[in-house]
């Protein structure tokens, strides 16, 4: 057995037989319930190898099992090549939830062991009624001998637009009105919104590893994990001390709640299942108020998410631009150079903080796999040619970004510019959408959907993802896909657009803009919203089919090309703004 | 107090006080949860005049209050006039239901009469929780002195595509995998499709009213109300004596269900409380398993309702020729006398059983009411001016259906024109929608609203409603409306189309068809869903402002429009056949 997580499942298996535990359950979360934990908790990446951001293990004495997602799919078979890690798809019709598969496969009443720290509490109700159930936290401690720390970074202080006053005198409010005591917020995300401070416990999160327990009179951040040597660091401490906030050790959370009496606010969606179980307190236990609160942007944060838009449209242009330039003069470039380039590029922008997340840059067939990685070693070259797909974004002291542009290296076969202006379609029609208020995402998915379901076509990933301000590029409650999330568009949130195609072992098209829902002006039918494209970076109209396009959508690219250009020329060398002039003319 | 409502309000407080009662709730419906009850169930009107098909009232010692739906506020409004019953509104964002109204008003544990009979079970649980609920079965009885009895009419046998034998075996399958004993259908729909029989008890409902208990080795009909006298009746009843089902009186089901020991599947959707409260056994209570087998009809049941459509379509063109032809030489008619003239057009169809609802005839204004009463007495008269919409439908032995044109009866103002042609362009694009298996009513619904939405304008009622095969005009579970009804669309499923602008005090358009869910070709991103229209008959085209309209619109509408000429004209008189050729020609 020559693979390195064949042999660290078989370890597992041995510590299994020594502790009697039937079964070992893993996620790739982390103690606050992550979409991207720090690599102290990469533990499904360390034990199978695979590294896509939505995957849970399960280790029996004679099965090891991946649960992920459709976006995965094609990644997983790969990477768990050798591992004797076995495919469970999820998100599919056929798919056999975690504690379905147990309960078909383990007796009654089997132990399973769980990383306590990493798991939902209420994701573990189900479980627990028909298995022992072990916490343990750090259970992968024994085996994983270099297991890294939990990171501490420094920490900055931001303004935007509200203070930590408004925001605690609003939290308190709530806590009033539920009948709660306190609130325990344990997403990363809303710490940071809370306390306005960022950052960089987490790779293109700008968070900060701790929890927050806000009283009716105090504020205690469990935040604590060294000693504080940077001067960001501690002019934010100082500054929130000054404000009445208790900075206590991290790991001092534990106790804390375990000793809290009274009504506690937990958020359902974060709080772990280890802290769940110490605590002895009545609990409300819901979505966080913070998250619904925080997706609606407030004024200052969305002049800053213009801003950033446009500094990020300049990085975004001057990078085509060196992409076409640099293959007509026949220079070799691969996915992996293009990736850095981009990098520099954003990096000059000002109040560039890092990339939100791993840029995907993705030529032929690559691009097919949604959440595809570029190889830093032997990434594929670039030629002039069919479809390139850059999906990206950046932090931004004053906002994210995220945006995917799918551009004609070459020549484009004939399915290549159907998909390629299907998919168009489908961002246009979302981007053109009226809706009443009331109206929630996946109301309104098929309006993106319908001009490739038309054409026999679909994608397999969500239309629209909410985008945090300097914080989270994926942030709730909203959404824009087809499942059944209650949750209005309101004004003031954004969300991305971005519908695909994708055709295995060919190409893959992906067109994303960030929009903002806006209220229009109200008739006697009631009151509407729309949405306004943050995104400024042109879509190329060579690959497209201009016979296949509608009037009144052809009508709002030559309008979107023509903002971006007015936008963003005066902000460009003059050789680059000429391109762009011939880029974004008409069609 | 001259107004007769306000008086029989009186008596019943007069009651309330000898009873001590602080609240009597009376529903609209039935014992068997029904949407259209038998006259003797139609509490809601005898006590305050309000005809609405969905109404409930709470009498307190000094409040009347009725609760119904966008649908009816103008009709409330109207009706409720004089009586002292004020509106509450429901299905709109800031609705006070009558939990939380009784909440706010009552003292907790306050007494809360209901007829328990007309109650559905589920929805008692609340209120049970914070008042002292008495269920008096037959509330009403001691104030109404007239009160109607319990109907028992003509009962007869169908033959739709699968026997008795095979409904049974279907059922007790279903019972065996849900670990029940027996079910308790108590759906009027589920007993008529389970038997295959069909009664008149309810208009336009081919109903019997009883109870259908069926276990592993029984089948027990609670049906009988009083001597049998007709030879349809005593016919059915023979075959399904034959056949092994016991006849029983329907006032037995109580005491046959208080005595059930095992496990009992019960209907949530329909149960009502007083038989709920009578039950000493284990239950599953979900939605009857029934509605979702009765939806997805047969290969005979589809052929019936494609010709039951073909039939129908030649009733509505000689309506509609009948209604030009008449306004032409200059004949006074009313909305009354066009609904009557319709249904004798209807009646001369073979196997016509009756109207599947009461025909909404309606003219200008009236039409505005989504669901309009054409008054008998004082009838709008037509003029050829605007516009004239008629909601109407059938019951065939083969088959039930649903149409609403809305017809220019002369010149047009710009306002209806765009009114007209922007709910036609929803009703098209619902028609031609393509989605994947999987995809529920509530994810599609905006296809139709979006045309709507876009020109500021919408509707406060649902776009689809299933419909049963000689059964309900309305049936679930599935449809298409702002919901989060998760039910998938399924082939063979039946569902009306039906996108509407109502303007009050102006006029109102509806355009209605029946379509089927069809399988279209699969292609490698799955499998993909589609719409047949059932309905034939033509929509005017001369109120359509053809430059609205995208080609693929135009296309459909004059494919549709010609498949309606070479369909039905050579059912139709040449002279009909004429007028249809010109009205059907391409735009």
């Amino acid at each position: 057995m020559d693979n390195v997580y064949a042999k660290r499942i078989e370890n597992l298996r041995a510590l299994m037989r020594a502790k009697a535990w039937d079964a070992v359950i893993l996620t790739g979360s982390d103690p606050h319930g992550s979409e991207y934990p720090a690599c102290r908790w990469k533990q499904v990446e360390w034990l199978t190898g695979f590294t896509g951001e939505a995957g849970d293990v399960v280790i029996t004495l004679d099965h090891a099992g991946l649960w992920t997602d459709t976006r995965y799919f094609i990644q997983a078979n790969i990477q768990l090549e050798g591992t004797g890690v076995v495919l469970h798809k999820t998100r599919i019709p056929e798919q056999v939830l975690i504690p379905q598969w147990l309960g078909e496969t383990l007796a009654a009443d089997s132990i399973v062991a769980v990383d306590g720290l990493c798991q939902n509490a209420a994701d573990m109700a189900e479980l627990s009624e028909n298995f022992q159930l072990v916490s343990v936290p750090d259970l992968l401690d024994v085996l994983w001998t270099d297991r890294p720390l939990i990171p501490q970074t420094p920490i900055i202080s931001v303004s935007p637009g509200e203070s930590l006053e408004e925001k605690l005198s609003w939290l308190r409010a709530v806590l009033a009105e539920k009948g709660c005591d306190a609130a325990l917020v344990s997403g990363l995300d809303g710490i940071a919104w809370l306390l306005n401070v960022r950052g960089e416990d987490i790779d293109y999160n700008p968070f900060v590893i701790s929890y927050l327990l806000v009283g009716e009179d105090y504020v205690k951040w469990f935040v604590l994990k060294g000693e504080i040597e940077d001067p960001d660091t501690s002019a934010t401490f100082d500054s929130l001390l000054s404000q009445g906030i208790e900075l206590l050790p991290y790991e001092d959370a534990a106790l804390a709640l375990s000793e809290f009496e009274g009504t506690l606010l937990v958020d359902s969606g974060t709080l772990n299942y280890h802290l769940s179980s110490l605590l002895s307190c009545r609990t409300v236990s819901e979505q966080s108020p913070v998250n619904l609160r925080k997706a609606v942007k407030n004024p200052v944060e969305l002049e800053g998410m213009r801003r950033a838009h446009i500094v990020d449209g300049v990085a975004m242009e001057k990078f085509l631009y060196w992409l076409e330039r640099s293959l007509d003069n026949g220079k070799i470039i691969t996915e992996w150079d293009a990736s850095v380039k981009l990098g520099q590029l954003r990096a000059a922008g000002e109040g560039y903080m890092g990339d939100s997340f791993e840029t995907i840059a993705a030529y032929g067939p690559g691009a097919a796999l949604p959440h595809y990685i570029t190889p830093r070693e032997n990434a594929p070259i670039l030629h002039q040619q069919g479809l390139f797909l850059c999906d990206s974004g950046a932090q931004y002291l004053y906002g994210t970004t995220d945006i995917t542009r799918t551009v004609p290296l070459g020549e484009c076969s004939r399915l290549e510019m159907e998909d390629y202006t299907i998919d168009l379609k489908g961002h246009i029609d979302l981007s053109m959408a009226v809706f009443p208020a009331g109206t929630a995402g996946c109301q309104i998915d098929a309006i993106a959907r319908e001009p490739l379901w038309k054409a026999g076509r679909n994608f397999g990933h969500g239309t629209g993802h909410g985008v945090g301000y300097f914080l989270g590029v994926h942030e709730g409650p909203q959404d824009i896909r087809q499942n059944f999330n209650t949750q209005p568009l309101l004004p003031g949130m954004i969300i991305s657009n971005e519908p695909g195609i994708y055709r295995e072992g060919m190409h893959g098209i992906r067109h994303e803009n960030l929009v903002l829902v806006t209220e229009l002006p109200a008739t006697e039918f009631g009151r509407w919203y729309g949405f306004d494209t943050l995104t400024l970076c042109h879509f190329d109209t060579s690959a497209i089919l201009k016979e296949m396009m509608s009037p009144s959508e052809l009508e709002w690219l030559n309008a979107y090309n023509s903002r971006v250009y007015e936008t963003l020329a005066p902000l460009l060398p003059a050789e680059i703004a000429e391109w762009l002039k011939v880029k974004t003319a008409a069609i």
